[in-house]
């Protein structure tokens, strides 16, 4: 996974090159921020992203321009960040945040073949929500048509974490400032059922299963 | 705001330009996702940012590649996110995520003088806990000399949100599987004191307000 690009200069012991790390925080993240150059200028668009073994699918609209510029095999920077907590330290300075991030560089290959485009789709639904595939109508052939997926190779990149309290120069642990991390958490609150929704149709429980 | 590079082609009607819609969603967001071009290739970086006015700033250590490299004139792409809710359809194609992101596009300019300097990190420190500023050390200027700062001007940009139920084909309407929105929050939890807080040393009120 190391490169000369992934070696970590700054604060190296916050990175981590394993994969074990890598994949726990990719497949926690609900949305990635993927980077590409487009007419020689940086473009950087959040996207649903869903990891299968060493691989990372993207999709959306066949008609996207991201899609349609990565899958011309450009260079793309795929990143993921969950943030844990704020860092609350005596010094203005050294206040901080606790975060897991992922950077991955790599050339997506385009997913062409109907039937890898549908196992695609089915992790991205299966990630949103376990259990939800076997649920729902799965894509008819115009649908697999109009979506455009792309596979993304894990194989240079690093993960990044910081935990822990925050870190004060020696001499400000005098000071009477408060230090502390106020930890943050994503929580998932009660469905709202779709207006729409047929009378008699109880939430099932994969849904109620994501409830904090 | 508008340039061709951010009307939106795909989705319009999720797409706005005005700056309170672009404020609001850069002033909550806790980090972005900063694109820029480096010997050719896409990097993303997360990093905190604060608004200021009509720009951005953003800061790190004197030695970090992206802020050296950004310092030198490159063009950046900004983009935070905001995820609001899983948007779970009838149909595996039409699930999606309630959002609210934007994309700002320009050219940071270094804040070299040391009192802009200095409300720039007042900015960030008031933005991660406010009231926290006139609670703590101020930087030193050793400190002030060890971090960089840029602004970058919020002239080109553009949001997109997507909010409401699932949209379903029409005659999917009838199928009998649960549809609706999980709606996601960000959560702060209670404060965690720092193991070596003075004893005696309250949580004070500014931290206190953060938990949810």
């Amino acid at each position: 996974m190391k490169s000369p690009r992934t070696k970590l200069r700054r604060l190296p012991k916050r990175g981590a090159h394993d994969r074990p790390t890598i994949d726990a925080i990719l497949d926690e993240a609900l949305v990635c921020h993927l980077g590409f150059v487009h007419d020689g200028r940086p473009a950087v668009i959040p996207t649903l992203h869903a990891r299968v073994g060493d691989e990372v699918f993207l999709h959306g609209s066949a008609a996207s321009r991201m899609l349609r510029t990565l899958a011309t095999g450009v260079e793309a920077c795929l990143t993921v960040t969950l943030v844990d907590g704020l860092v609350l330290a005596r010094s203005a300075f050294h206040h901080s945040v606790n975060y897991r991030s992922v950077v991955l560089y790599g050339t997506a290959r385009p997913v062409t073949e109907a039937a890898e485009k549908e196992r695609a789709l089915e992790a991205f639904t299966e990630k949103l929500v376990p259990g939800r595939w076997a649920e729902v109508r799965w894509p008819s052939r115009k649908e697999l048509k109009a979506t455009a997926a792309l596979a993304l190779p894990i194989v240079e990149g690093s993960a990044k974490v910081r935990t822990g309290p925050p870190l004060d120069d020696e001499e400000d642990y005098e000071l009477d400032a408060w230090a502390g991390v106020v930890p943050i958490r994503t929580e998932m609150l009660a469905p709202v059922p779709d207006p729409r929704l047929r009378a008699g149709i109880e939430t099932p429980g994969h849904v109620t299963a994501l409830v904090s």
